[in-house]
């Protein structure tokens, strides 16, 4: 994104405490101090980095302002109770004018179903199809290309990136945002097998996401077999992960891309599950929960504790242990090869 | 999906070998035993939970014949040989009148070459693009934004739904379903590196696929390099799979979301895969061979036998037990500390 | 594909150094020297499958120039220095035919904005949608249904196949694909996490594709936080991988399918990555690293060398011989129990 800033622009924005040294640059990148070059702004997050401040030679730093630095020629320093948090305001005025909210309106190439109900001042993008008993709230943006099955209840403020697909008689709350190629609604995989035959189980419940919930880029979450597959409020989904059909997941949690949750799982609130992790079906894993990335959970107890780590998953501790012991492993062999000799040798005398 | 059902309709349609109880409701929900609520159906599948029967509020039951309970006032319960066959009577039923079958037609915002050729009562929705000489059977549902490439078949009464893409040249049987966002026939990934340049290898081939077959939502399944991908007659699909090129997969397989299969392996019929699985390429994974879900293949041993698990993976019953002793490994380094100790103690006596 | 190419348009078109044999034929399939049948093509790529030549049913077989073979009745043998380049020679020949490039134009049912810039010589299909700013180089071809979003620059000669999604500002090199259902652009994973709220860090970074990369089907590569992510020239990526934001990746590796690598990790040039291999974020993993497929790599020091395996990833060798012993770890056991039976059989007298 292209941007350019007035040293006063950017005071006016971001209201520092104490501005320290030359002030009359335009900023036009932001960078991680070693990166950013002249012309460029920065910011110390934390200040175990305090030595990449000295040799940065970026513009404009943003610092702690307890924090006795002092500013090359041609530089300035602006000081902050908390630096990250004025770099997030810079960042939040460049994405709101590089990228501005689509304005209102419906693409003549969108095709709505005429019984489907659209609040005010919604964007549909162009090849955008909503069908029958939809219904749109206030101020959604639904971008290029988006499906929007029949019944589905899309609330205030929501997002949805260019060829999201929401299936039949899904909600989705207010202030979510979908992100491209994510499928919200497909059928559960659930067959019966007759006579050698896999037969289908129908899929008739829906999925529910609620309130402040981003799902990310080609993610999958599958409708319940029946009742509800469900996203609680505040949670974050990355790309590619797939929920199987009726898992619940509470509120507030994190999960990282690639992971997988099956069938009729319930994940507890404010979970955190890092990348590639694979949760079996029907389990439940309780509130606060972390478990790190490319773990496998065939099942979970109380005892595994709050994190959990490996494949099949244990408690951290006992996991960290393992991967130590392991590269001992080819010792430990060697030792009691060792003691069967002494030992044969000692019962030969 | 909303649907109301008065006792009399259910009893209609599912025909129940015996009503008990109270019998002027109307049902508007189904869900599992515990949760249903009044208005609500639910379930007896597994005589185990019994109990649930009892708690439930559901306002109608469907449980087995031989079962000896008394409905609650306001309750009434359906009696049959299968109560799971008869909820799933129900479930199709309100399928079918939730989610009808798109009518016969071509959407006017579908494009559609001259060249093609569509059968009888197709449906082909908005933004539908079908490239030259493909060939459409009867009765075929192709959801909007589809993409169907140059030479593409597609048996009848299949169902493609919303953005999938079916590359140039591939063959799609009868009664087969395609999830949201399924690519099949995407180039396999094959590069000859010459003098560090990493050449593409044309992949000339296709993906067949059989009757019957079910393929998840973001799946991706790739061409041949020449000949064919295929996956057999009635195998299912869950999301978010990889099928590399060359890859054949028998009849009646179930294989579960996030798998991955590389180049050139061949799969036997009724293979059963988990999630998260991966099988390395140019192997035979015979029939009737169940893999636990987040296992690696990188070869296959007919010692290993028919149920495998691990990473990577051994006989189910090598994995259990390596999984068992795995948290006795740090006390066998403390036994053979000790071993080593006595045995010094001893030599120096 | 369909194709068939008379023995003579063979010999003009590859340029064998010998013809042996009968050369009267056409032939219309290509396949593996076992699966070829009459008026089919194979070759052999490598010596020691010289005995399927001997059972092939092929009608003509490429061979090294070198081998002394003869041919069956009614077959055909060519002569070169390397068949498999031969065959490549053939195989993009038939992909030419069979699945010639869009004819240059713009669909008239593709969405351009007025201000995006087109190349010569452009095909865009229909469904596309190109955003503000875009710019479009010579030769691109942009199939059915994508998105280009505001500010995208795509180089010459690279192919989009259909649906594939560039969001704002990001940067295509030339000669690159993308295969279908891609989404490069898309938001980096980030909050910050304020009284149990997750706020949204802005994304307000690009995505940069060198020239010559493959993307595959259904991958995910998001934006970064700023800065760039980035993938070096003639890298190729295959289907369904994620790349987190700041991802850099160097020029010329290999990234097999389901792959994810987390955000702000530095892959360098030549890397080498199997499939569903799982690399943390704030990582440097060096020039040439080979890593096996299913590995986790929570972390990178030297002395694991340049061939990485296992959960979580040790220097191949180590893994390997873990392997070895971990089928040994059982009898271990039973060793150690033995030991300390004999042991305590000896202090007890």
């Amino acid at each position: 994104m292209k941007f350019s800033y007035k040293l006063g622009e950017l005071i006016d924005l971001l209201v520092p405490k104490k501005v320290v040294g030359h002030t009359s640059f335009s900023i036009s990148s932001i960078e991680s101090l070693t990166k950013t070059k002249r012309g460029g702004i920065s910011f110390l997050g934390n200040p175990k980095y305090k030595k990449d401040v000295e040799i940065s030679q970026a513009s404009v730093i943003l610092l702690p302002a307890g924090l006795d630095l002092t500013p090359k020629e041609d530089q300035c320093f602006l000081l902050f109770d908390n630096p990250s948090f004025a770099l997030g305001k810079l960042c939040r005025d460049i994405e709101r004018k590089c990228c501005p909210r689509p304005s209102g309106g419906i693409h003549p190439k969108a095709i709505i179903n005429a019984t489907a109900s659209i609040g005010q001042n919604v964007s549909i993008g162009p090849h955008v199809v909503i069908e029958t008993n939809a219904t749109i709230a206030d101020n959604v943006v639904i971008m290029a290309g988006c499906y929007i099955g029949h019944g589905v209840k899309i609330g205030d403020n929501s997002v949805l990136h260019p060829s999201v697909r929401v299936m039949n008689f899904c909600e989705i709350g207010s202030r979510v945002t979908l992100y491209s190629g994510a499928v919200i609604g497909s059928d559960g995989f659930g067959y019966e097998t007759v006579d050698g035959v896999h037969e289908k189980i129908p899929q008739i419940g829906n999925v529910i996401i609620e309130d402040d919930v981003s799902i990310g880029a080609n993610t999958t979450i599958d409708r319940a077999r029946f009742g509800h597959t469900k996203v609680g409020k505040g949670t974050k989904i990355d790309n590619l992960v797939q929920l199987g059909h009726n898992v619940i997941i509470g509120n507030g949690c994190l999960i990282v891309a690639q992971t997988g949750i099956a069938g009729s799982t319930t994940i507890g609130d404010y979970v955190v599950i890092g990348g590639q992790v694979g949760i079996a079906g029907h389990l439940n894993i309780p509130n606060g929960v972390m478990i790190a990335g490319k773990s496998s959970v065939p099942n979970y107890k109380p005892k595994m504790g709050k994190i959990l780590r490996g494949n099949p998953a244990t408690s951290i501790n006992d996991a960290n242990l393992f991967y130590v012991l392991r590269s001992r492993i080819p010792n430990l062999f060697d030792r009691v090869l060792k003691l069967e000799e002494s030992l044969r040798e000692l019962l030969s005398k």
